[in-house]
């Protein structure tokens, strides 16, 4: 949270601001209140993608008990911060309206009356500054303030794993849980491939990993609802360690973190990275090819069974599920497969492979659920 | 530790319910009391390879003289535990019975009447859910308990560079010692080449790096033995930085640690991180070639002066030695090159490079020891 | 700071005794009081480079107003430290004599009575023992101490990116700022290439990367100065975050580490990590190819947007700058992108595309320095 004076006007005004000045949009724009078709290069029909995301609080429960406050993304009004956001998608030609809309700040409090403002930074998509979501060179210099809203608009140019998150206060504001997934298919919008050239996949999940300091975020609600200092994020010093916004063994609720696949299958995950600290992610059962990292093939894939991701990198990773069973999939560094320093917890999932007929080798209701 | 109330029965039966479980053995055992040869496709003589390993305890004694304590495997049933345990090694298409005998557990104490029971996990050898020493995933739904022993059996698939650990509360029991290197060779066991493919060497050292939170282990040791809470390892911060168990100058007595070859020839050295922190290993003298990963040999080797290493990654690499002299060989985060703080300590070793008649240009009786 | 009681003698000696020990200079050196061209193998001139560094103290001011104690090298005996040091920039080829002249040490003090002394290591050009820097293997079994000079003397074989930093102490002397960039151009100085064989590029900016922890800085000063301990370095907690000795926003006044360009060019950029933690060096609005490592050329080039650097790996990256705009490029481990946990500061500059009638979308005078 900082203090910050300029106050914005409406976002109308925004965005024919923003349209005049990047100058850099090649093609016509035929509508934006829904999606439209156009005609591609290629001959599949790219389109025109529209989403709004709004920033709304809530509070994380761990399967600890610790409550987490924490903001981000959502795209229902009504309902409370995602964390992480949701995951958006599109495909490789599409043309993507991003609209931030900021109708209720959760920073603007009478500690902070001005609120912070908010931002989308397209992490990877390589947007030009007025797109970029970087309130220092915005075309507006400043990020998007409560009772205005602004749309990124671009082309997805590449087909990948990106992310997106605010760039507003970024150290508080990503660490607090604004950021989330944005993944672009292959032209046509092809769910086997995660690029042209790579390999088959029958099934894809897509994981992002963070990491919080509860103590940070109860010093940043204090000092947005009570006044006092910020959290000197230096001194960050993770207790929880979350896959899509779970704790083990909450992951293991939630189906877009708990890997379910038959036995012959080929899988694609891709790893986000949004955390501040480096993640080593290792699978029991299996080796994995790297085929992809920073939205971006490789020549040269190669095989590993523990992976480093450095906060903002992206890996996609290939397994060929070549025996069932239940096998863990987790963070290396030990100390983060804890809940707030009790093991078994944090980043950790399981890759669950099952005969053809269902069956495993491993039943579920065997899972040894305490480590 | 944790608190755990299941108690279970003899190894017998665990070993027989293991075997109906997984199904997944698709070859004749002839034996287990003793090194079998069995004909393997390639013409050479695979063979059966068995191992014990049991779980004692024992206290670390520093160059600065703190004293550590710590649990691990040893081979030996009378001795102290090893730290690291030993290195295990067997040649590709060897038949592996690795049994984890716990007749004897650190952890059962009056505080933890149950003990914590432990496991074997073959970390990159992609074993099935039965054999991968996951306490969650393992048929008996438990890890192995004091007065039980398991076989972890299984043919060692791919030639490369592996380790084994506990993976009962593993963040506690990985710190506290747990894990040693586990190396298959090539088939027919040959001792100049990592991989089919990879170039030759002469000689061979495998460092096993870890690091250790000397107040946490205190913690731990007092938790068994005097009650109290476990420590938080989010908490973690190491102190003391190791090579094959040994810290500086302590290194230096090691032979498996200290480096010593002859101008012209070369090295492979196997990496390990076993530690909870990265590592960053920088040679004086010599770039490295680092020819395989996890086990893996990479399609496009490529030179390194410097290598990052994550929790439970490996890396090959090879020296070509093409000058005598006496070089270091070191983690860069600086701070790792101490003991508790003084430099210089930790993880460091030397290469040594003798000229062909034995004489060096840095004389042993001149290397100054204190930095 | 250690205690050392070896008082050397006068450099002239050293430099005798060690020309006489290394015995691995391999052609004749024509002079040595200044720039001397020899004839190359290659036919392209062969020069003889001169050095001198000096060790000074100082005091780096950071944005915030928090003044940190460090010392280093300096080419100007009349000036401070500069942190970095000078950047050394010599061709492929080239003999180099890199003094370092020890007549007045900055950590010989009441305290300190001898002084630690200090040497060069030259970080990756691998140097046989006797020129390497380590006052371990030297031949003198010491450092470089108050009244000594010793110059290190090497042919530069291979061109790349490398860096020099002091091996005395090395934990303290080069968290104190004892480092600085060691660049090698192609043979004949070529200043549009890195390496043979890699893409022509416009412009070359050098980023010496750095991370200070200002609390055990002043422990040093006051351990020098008044008596007291040495800090524990494994308690090292980075509270400032440089580029080339300077925190955003004093950045954006470095010519040397702000970055401007016009659309269409191609920028190399050398990232060197003389810190002691990793960094992730993120840019917006462009992925970059990675062409080197360690001052080695990777055969098989890849595209990221985020890259993890080791403490005392170096990376050669090329942007294709294909669009006009000003550009974010900092580290994305979030905490270190502030000034002792201050939004915006510490590891972050702009890549600056100007049209080429030199106009910006995103005018200099609008850039939001608040974040």
């Amino acid at each position: 949270m900082e203090k910050q004076s300029t106050r914005l006007g409406v976002g109308l005004g925004l965005l024919i601001t923003a349209f005049l000045i990047t100058g850099l949009l090649g093609f016509s724009l035929t509508g934006r209140g829904s999606e439209q078709v156009l005609a591609s290069s290629a001959g599949t029909k790219a389109q025109v993608r529209n989403f709004k995301l709004y920033v709304r609080d809530t509070t994380l429960k761990m399967p600890d008990g610790k409550q987490i406050y924490v903001f981000g993304y959502t795209d229902d009004p009504q309902g409370p911060a995602k964390i992480p956001g949701p995951v958006l998608t599109v495909n490789e030609g599409d043309t993507v309206n991003l609209t931030l809309v900021n109708d209720k700040d959760p920073t603007k409090t009478s500690f902070n009356p001005d609120g912070d403002g908010h931002t989308i930074h397209l992490h990877g998509l390589d947007l030009p500054s007025a797109m970029d979501g970087d309130p220092m060179t915005s075309p507006t210099q400043d990020s998007v303030k409560e009772g205005s809203q602004y749309t990124y608009h671009f082309v997805a140019k590449e087909a990948g794993t990106y992310w997106y998150h605010c760039h507003e206060s970024a150290t508080e504001h990503i660490q607090m849980g604004m950021y989330g997934a944005f993944i672009v298919l292959p032209r046509g919008g092809d769910t086997h491939y995660a690029y042209a050239g790579t390999p088959r996949f029958d099934k894809s999940y897509t994981l992002v990993l963070s990491d919080m300091d509860s103590g940070a975020h109860q010093q940043d609600y204090t000092n947005l609802h009570s006044g006092g200092d910020n959290p000197n994020w230096t001194q960050y010093r993770p207790d929880y360690f979350l896959m899509n916004g779970h704790a083990w063994p909450d992951i293991m609720d939630d189906p877009s973190s708990f890997i379910q696949a038959t036995v012959g299958q080929h899988l694609l995950v891709r790893l986000i990275n949004c955390g501040y600290t480096v993640h080593a992610i290792h699978s029991h059962g299996f080796h994995f090819t790297v085929i992809a990292t920073d939205g971006r093939k490789l020549s040269d894939p190669y095989q590993k069974d523990t992976l480093l991701l450095a906060p903002g990198e992206r890996y996609d990773i290939l397994f060929d599920l070549n025996q069932a069973g239940r096998y863990m999939f987790h963070d290396h560094i030990e100390q983060n497969t804890t809940n707030n320093g009790d093991y078994p917890g944090g980043m950790m999932t399981f890759i669950n492979v099952n005969n053809p007929d269902g069956s495993n080798p491993v039943p579920m209701s065997s899972l040894h659920m305490n480590g």
